[in-house]
């Protein structure tokens, strides 16, 4: 049962500080483990991946191969049912429209003085994506990783994922395919990523590596961040829903639970100025956990984590949700529309009943790694521009040396760095000046 | 003396090779001090500040108070020369003109189907920047940082500059003033991106923390990411000059020793097609060196770093600058803007011989905050982006959602999230779907 909360209760503050400082990431500290096993594979190479995929996988990469053959994939996107592909190229190419428009325009201009600036954006070369297995296998999360590098126009994409058994989702590998991906490797955890940042003699090296995985993984990607690009470190997932009284309390029930399904870490708020609704989709939450296949998860993820907060208004709503900065927020009342222009911290939003967050998840074609654990005060999801980099450009020609030459010579003399001041002098003297 | 290679030579790739595989980056593994001094001030707050500073800065803030007051800041500009001042209007107005234009737009659209997507960018609210003290206080570093902060919107920003035996640049001070700033705290080290991170009684935790620092405040920022944003972890600096027989040898060196000046792991690296410019820049090397005030440091950076490499042509100089990945590219050719054109790995481009690196460290507009160690492979110099988030918005009306659902439906029953499917699912019932 999840905790309520009423914002006019003297304590509240206190309690809802402690509800925001709730430490939800139990993740073991892995570090040194990590440490050892990304050495080894930076040492020896596929036979590491070989040895620790026998230990941790249970498969034998000597007789399977290390890479997925693209005979294996044509077959396993030949198990999938006709709806399900279907369903997958509609997400894709709806994800696709919505990225082609965050392509970045580049830049020239010439100032004032003659100076020559600018940016040229290009993508990033190489990228290696990290695909969970085993029970969390993904295909929504494949094309979502996936599109934006597409789009971005990353030439070479290498994908890994563990296949405990010898098994991986045949959809995992069917939207990878239609995804455009034909490089694969079946290796999982900290040796996939130190394999993706240093290279194998099967695995060549990528510029940055992307994508989501369990403890392993994410200390792996802090490990070799620096020696290639990384996205986020991705924390437990939560969604923040604000309703009035015009939200119907089993569908705001069923969003709270499809949020709490994900792991017992997962986090799903309400925020209402109505105590009735508050009431209904406690009731709600309770009917539907009863015939959840994720029953369990749900249940403790709504017990430890799950809140009820009560507020006078929701314009007093707004304070608060900035704070949670949530991965996920749903706007569930008469003026969604300006609430959803004055929320400063939120992953996404989404706006009005008929807009489950599970849309978002799939097929509304925005993308669906999103900041957690409060970082949407701080970052953004998922998307173009995490696959290019930028160039500034500058260019000066003697007039416009001439112009601001001198005020970097005393600069660079003011940080007794004379050798700057003397790169310019030594061309501003060159012109008489 | 810096190596010289020849990129016909039959061991050229192995020598290039290991000329990237250089550690520069030397800094002592000072993990556990840190993971101490955060957890101190996490207990303690403003205490372990005091006491830290006393041990490392040999000041005691319980007498000069942690924050810089207003009157101080005053007179630390009263002791800047007017020519200094006009140099840091100079550069601050510039900076500000090159990233109004990187200002980003929200959107919002409705495609065919009816679904409402887009997004919004915000500012961060608050952030932290680090600025070194000693030997190494940079105004110049002091600008860069805060000019895109403010052109985001950022409201607050709070800055942190370590005052070893009481003693700060005026200049710093001036240029933190002339940026609108108004939040300094004496306080460096590991122990003041704790206190930026988590807050103390007298500073409040900031969302994101940028700026350099030494090992120390590298690491701290590394342990401090996730609860707060950074920006990246600046390596040793670095400058890649493509030049041919039309270049200035004598401004060549000015250029390469400009960057050997910063400190005994820069980089500075010359790719040239004429063999007799390689020689005479050597030259010129050599006699500049005699007259650097950081004689010592830029010797042994170029001794122990420095790099000529002779090529065939400059076209095929562009694979190994793409190698290379340089902080600073500086184009002295005939042809520098086609070669621009084609670089795909660079964090600024410095484009014809009246363009010194320098200006861009200064005055250009450009920010000098830029990526090193190979990483503008995958990354890129610090923007207006840096201080900003985007929360995406998407918004179904039922026939939206009648349009798209059953498919999310499909995706979620694939996943094995049943209560994803159930969220949709529940509405398109309602909708007699």
């Amino acid at each position: 049962m999840a905790q309520r909360l009423d914002a006019q209760a003297p304590d509240f503050e206190e309690k809802f500080s402690a509800l925001l400082g709730q430490k939800r990431d139990l993740a073991p500290d892995v570090d040194a483990t990590v440490k050892a096993i990304i050495d080894d594979v930076v040492a020896r190479g596929d036979a590491a991946l070989v040895d620790y995929s026998r230990r941790f996988d249970r498969i034998d990469l000597e007789k399977s191969g290390i890479a997925v053959s693209k005979a294996e994939i044509a077959s396993a996107e030949g198990r999938c049912s006709k709806e399900q592909l279907d369903a997958l190229d509609l997400a894709l190419e709806r994800i696709l429209v919505f990225h082609e428009k965050q392509r970045p325009q580049d830049l020239r201009f010439t100032d004032p003085l003659g100076v020559e600036l600018g940016w040229r954006w290009t993508p990033i070369d190489s990228v290696g994506l990290y695909v969970p297995g085993g029970t969390a296998a993904y295909p929504s999360s494949v094309l979502m990783n996936v599109a934006p590098a597409k789009v971005a126009g990353v030439s070479r994409i290498a994908m890994v994922v563990p296949t405990p058994g010898g098994e991986v989702a045949p959809l995992v590998l069917a939207a990878a395919k239609r995804a455009g991906i034909e490089e694969i490797y079946r290796v999982g955890g900290a040796q996939a990523v130190a394999a993706l940042a240093y290279g194998t003699k099967t695995i060549a090296p990528v510029d940055k590596i992307v994508g989501p995985g369990n403890a392993y993984v994410a200390a792996a990607k802090r490990r070799v961040f620096g020696q290639v690009g990384i996205d986020m470190i991705a924390g437990p997932s939560e969604v923040l829903i604000l309703a009035d009284s015009s939200a119907n309390p089993d569908w705001i029930a069923a969003d709270l639970l499809a949020q709490a399904e994900h792991d017992e870490s997962a986090q799903s708020i309400l925020i209402t100025d109505d105590a009735s609704l508050a009431d209904a989709v406690v009731a709600a939450v309770e009917r539907h956990l009863k015939t959840l296949t994720r029953h369990e998860i749900a249940s403790a993820s709504w017990r430890d984590y799950g809140a009820v907060i009560l507020v006078r208004s929701l314009a007093d709503a707004l304070p608060l949700a900035d704070r949670i900065a949530a991965e996920h927020l749903e706007l569930v009342c008469e003026d969604a529309e300006a609430l959803a222009a004055k929320i400063k911290n939120a992953g996404a939003i989404f706006v009005g009943g008929y807009t489950p967050e599970a849309i978002g998840d799939y097929v509304g074609g925005s993308n669906h790694v999103l900041p957690t654990a409060r970082s949407a005060r701080f970052s953004s999801g998922l998307n173009v521009l995490d696959f290019l980099k930028r160039s500034s450009i500058l260019k000066c020609d003697a007039e416009a040396l001439r112009a601001i030459g001198g005020a970097a010579v005393t600069l660079g003399e003011a940080e007794g760095l004379t050798a700057h001041a003397r790169s310019v002098s030594i061309r501003l003297n060159s012109l008489g000046v």
